[in-house]
């Protein structure tokens, strides 16, 4: 099986219920912090209602692994197998993504029960089953897809708190001034270089495998792009000169008035930013964040620069290796250029597709990655959103090009000779 | 002044302070069986969130006497004003009615604390001024206004309720077994008729003034269209046959995919009807409810027979006076097709449209009805979610063809010689 | 039958003959100035390709008359059945309104063949039958609704001509200058008055029957609206100030970015108007047209005054009688605001709806007006376009409230006492 | 300069001439078979009245040209710069793409009177100066655009006569049986390859610079996928199984309702395809096409193998050099699967993006291709309606992945060790 191979020895009943209970109590601690009717409402499209987060990283487990593989386990409710699918066809139907803002039930307490139920179930099907690989895999699994949807939830959570009119904070300290960048580049030599993953521990199978990449001599600038740099962009006019711009990006920011990145505003001409720390002055210092791809490429074009490729972004990446510090536990903005990761994803110029040899995940994890590969680019290099445990060096993030929403920056490249 | 002709002479201090009571505690009651997240969410764009409905009559009180006339009276929320306007444009800018539902904040229990400020506030004014007359206009306006929503209430949370995937119950108590109808007719002699409101005690606009009306022989069905005649409808085929339709109407039909009434549905060739009381065997002896303008008049062609207009009907209703058993307090289902009024709405075939000489109300209401006379049917009778002491028989509610939430059915008349 | 009571005496063969050869060849006449490209188009939905109206106006004779009644009869071509029906559910398939821009066949040539060879068979039938009541009734409605094609070939030329970027002409000679308008009133007593056809000759089933309604005083303009009456409204910023206009009307004027009437346009502070002449520096003296009823509306509330209702106006109309002076054998542009009639369609406050007993015409020509009686205001008056033999003062017309391509304009009306 | 590097040195006058009046030229022929109705319609956003392509096509010359280097040049008409520009932003103003059918003027005449005029400068302008780098290259560019025309005229003529209702046929001589083809499979070893132009000749910025990539083992099928294989991709319900299809790609079929290639019906269970001759029944050895991305990606999925890369698919086209037999003068229909190149464009799974070290042209044309790289994928290999010296091993063609009106096909490919 293609996704035994990358489980890991000491995964053993302990350890999974150890990292069980840690990151499914992780899900809820993100929530402690808003309002019933915040988990319910979904103020685009992309933006999931709160509620449903918890519900969905529940039915994960209950689906694949209760459902499956514990005898005599019954369904905690039975509408819920349709209500908490995101888009695995070969488990059922599943309900429109844009309708479930639509759904006031079930209420956010039928969810925490929900989430008791399975919790205990699970716990209790750990402690007393050998588990198979299958199963090992599908709790790793789903230890992974539960993180992912709490960095969503911390995307989601900002989103729908900045969509008021009336002014909201998340975090009630206060964040710190940003360090001032020191500008560098960090050079690298022709040649082939090794793409992907290939430790031990968990990986996505769009990670793999690892494999060979020619490069041509490039350098990647040792600072992320900062809000000064970018209001000088649009001090120069960025948004409205077409030659900055793909033809779909100028479409995009004349169809849909677009003038600033997703959360900023100026008032009687100060600059601010809503930040889960509520609405705070600009500060030029700090890592530009939430821009989509078109913006990305027409500030690269402007300063006369481009993106880099993921795969160089990655060999950069890979000169650094992963410390605790990426726990920002408390942090929830980026606040320091200079980082090598861990601030914000940073947008590629790659268009995400597979991997020579690529494989999907066996059995009913298939849909996991694969079916995705179209009309997305990739971000590398994790957030301040992104949860302890599960980011590595080879993680592949993809949006759409007009997207903003996530923690997403930039960090330019150049060709050198 | 327009309105205060309207005003009856018993409108003193206590008998405001009363009604003002009564009817503002109502509102709350109506909430007292959902949910939170209920209150918060947005299905459809016709629909608004109950927490809003209990900020928007707020806002009415307190922009339209508080502020205006209460030296010193301070906004309980500076955002409140633009938050909860509708549609006022002399009264500044107001929220897109489409994007209330993605509004997570103020939260319920905040909206419950400017409820009781704005309450205090206005008890206190009334009690401590001597009231002109448009300030009695206005309270009375306020009120109707909150009777208006009180109603809107119960057609929000029932379409919100519905929406939902999982099942849902508002009332808890049975429905019991509707009586059979006894069909007849009630005809009346050509002539000209006396059309409008005429009498002490508030009006709208939209009712006056009262005037002659020409109207050839005509008969009005003693009973409402039950589900039993409209499943006969269903059954012969009646929705894909376009000579039963209006051009528009067959193309909603065809665009929305429309097969039966709103809240019908059917399983195991079953039928069903999702209600107050939850989701419950279709009774056919039950007034029909919940229908377009476009099905009301595709039934009464498949019938050979017509919808009245807005003037017959009031003429129809005219027959009987209002009695106190307009008060449905606990009944929130049509439950008797041999009631002459108060069970559902009826679409009337008249556009809606001024009546001659008529005049908007005075002042700031003067956008409360006559912006409104476009592409609208008219609709009388009163239904079971009217709330008592509201409702006149020269009421004109309207809504567009296609709408549907609201507690619309049928009566139907025919020419006579 | 409903429709054979219509009919005139002198409907002989001879006269149908002459009418019909005269109707039939008028529709080629207004297409001589177009270029074969003109034939084609459909800049907007409402607007059908010149070459379509050609073909349906041939299709209404092949398939009502000559397929049911003329044994032997052979189509010209299979497929004109679907291509050329408009709107006709019991006649079979149609395409599509929207669609008809897309079909580049069949050619002008073929469709002028097509007239051609129904002409002949046509004109072969009626020599060689003695006509039913039911086949002269259908010739007569025949031709009637050829020249409502007439009078939208005008209005579709000018569109498709106006849509172009390089400047187009429809007519070579000049438009003399409009003489300047004396403005009065013409006042109308409270009573019973006769409203609808009650003459010999051809009428629509929407104008009938004849009835008695109830009017209250009145007084109506005795002049159109002008170009500079509507120039004020502009310059007084009325495009602007929402208590002008309806809710619909006002949402209209934002999403659409309305500014001023359809074919003006203002280049270097100097107002021009697109006209069938090219285009023209605006005359202030002239009809204001191409407005929507919500314009209308609008400038109407702005001069404190109203627009007419149907009946109002009708009773005005009837204080003439039909000139032959209807005849604008060569004006194509309204130009003398003094005249009572066939300038400019006039918006009337009245929705489009049935008279009482409205019966529609009986057999297949029940499609024709009832199915639109929704959500459509009735415009009064004849115009420049409308083809002459064709026009009634009972004559209903009837647009949706945005809609301007036809040549609509306003007269006033007031309350008297 | 970038551009003046790709020049061959035999760009004489003489030579310039000749090329440019046979490409010239060969618009107008591809033109001869359609009528004048034909060239006015555009019946989806994506096609381009054929009048249109006759004017942009010149307007190149024109602008780029004639304006810039032609002392004393007038241009034809002063309207045409805005309305033949397609996207060019650095050029000024253009015409919505949408709108372009919406355009009944200028005439055929006037476009093919418009392209004489420039015909007769151009070739004056060639005759009577020295040609700078510059010139050739704009000269070069320019026809070498006009023969994407050529193939979009194609495309685009097949496309409007597809969409009349009444049967069509371009070419009048029969289609030829296609041979049986000859499955096998062509097999290259791991390694670094060159990819991209690096021949004399010219060649778009996109194929450039010329780059060394590494492959792994794969194999490329020696056969294009034929109609009877696709037929049986349907036969097994394809359309309607979640688990081959992209993420997009399913919303798509769903969406759109898609259930088979572009031009294919069933009719009577006998399956046809609409060609440039006319509906014919369907021959399962002739090539697929007229497929999207989402349907070859399905496809692939479904036989269990993949669609090549298009670095892979260069390597597989390299091993043929180009012949004389890619004039295609007289087939207008892809006819034989064993062709290495020349029928259809083979989708890759290579996203559309740039080569390392790309650079865009330099000046005016640099809005060419760089900024239509976003969510594209790359076809590879010509077409039937591609002209004779026009295409490259090299070259790049790119479409989005649900369109499908161009001639795409597949050739798969697979994973060897």
């Amino acid at each position: 099986m293609n996704h035994a191979l990358t489980l890991p020895d000491e995964c053993t009943q302990e350890s999974f219920l150890h990292r069980y209970q840690m990151v499914r109590s992780k899900s809820l601690d993100i929530c402690k912090y808003i309002e019933i009717e915040d988990y319910a409402v979904q103020p685009m499209a992309d933006v999931s209602p709160p509620k449903w987060h918890l519900g969905h990283t529940t039915w994960f487990f209950e689906e694949l692994l209760l459902v499956r593989f514990y005898p005599g386990y019954q369904r905690f409710h039975a509408q819920y197998s349709a209500l908490f699918n995101s888009y695995y066809k070969s488990l059922g139907t599943h309900t429109l993504q844009a309708n479930r803002g639509n759904l006031s039930r079930p209420t956010v307490d039928q969810i925490i029960e929900y989430r008791s139920y399975v919790d205990v179930s699970l716990v209790r099907f750990i402690s007393e089953h050998t588990l198979t690989d299958e199963m090992k895999f599908l709790i790793e699994a789903g230890l992974h897809h539960e993180q992912q949807h709490q960095e969503l939830l911390y995307m989601d959570v900002k989103f729908i708190l900045a969509s008021n009119i009336i002014d909201t904070q998340y975090a009630v300290q206060p964040l710190q001034a940003a360090p001032e960048p020191i500008h560098g580049w960090s050079e690298f030599a022709q040649g082939l270089y090794q793409i992907g993953h290939d430790a031990e521990g968990f990986a996505y199978d769009n990670e793999k495998p690892a494999h060979q990449y020619y490069l041509y001599p490039f350098a990647i600038s040792q600072t992320l792009a900062t809000n000064g740099e970018f209001l000088a962009f649009i001090k120069d006019h960025g948004y409205t000169k077409p030659e900055y711009w793909l033809s779909q990006g100028w479409d995009w920011v004349n169809q849909q008035h677009i003038q600033q990145p997703l959360y900023w505003s100026c008032r009687d001409g100060e600059w601010y930013e809503c930040t889960l720390y509520g609405l705070i002055p600009l500060d030029l210092n700090r890592p530009l964040v939430h821009i989509s791809y078109f913006e990305a490429n027409a500030f690269a074009n402007w300063k006369k620069l481009r993106l880099p490729t993921e795969q160089e972004l990655e060999v950069f990446l890979n000169q650094t290796s992963l410390t605790a510090e990426f726990a920002h536990t408390t942090l929830l903005h980026p606040n320091n250029a200079q980082n090598m990761y861990g601030e914000v994803w940073c947008w590629t110029s790659s268009q995400y597709s597979a991997y020579p040899r690529f494989k999907t995940f066996d059995g009913i994890l298939n849909e996991y990655n694969g079916k995705f590969m179209c009309n997305q680019f990739v971000l590398r290099g994790g957030c301040v959103a992104t949860p302890d445990h599960h980011y590595r060096h080879s993680y592949r993030n993809f949006y759409q090009p007009q997207q903003r929403w996530m923690f997403s920056g930039i960090r330019l490249a150049k060709d050198i000779v």
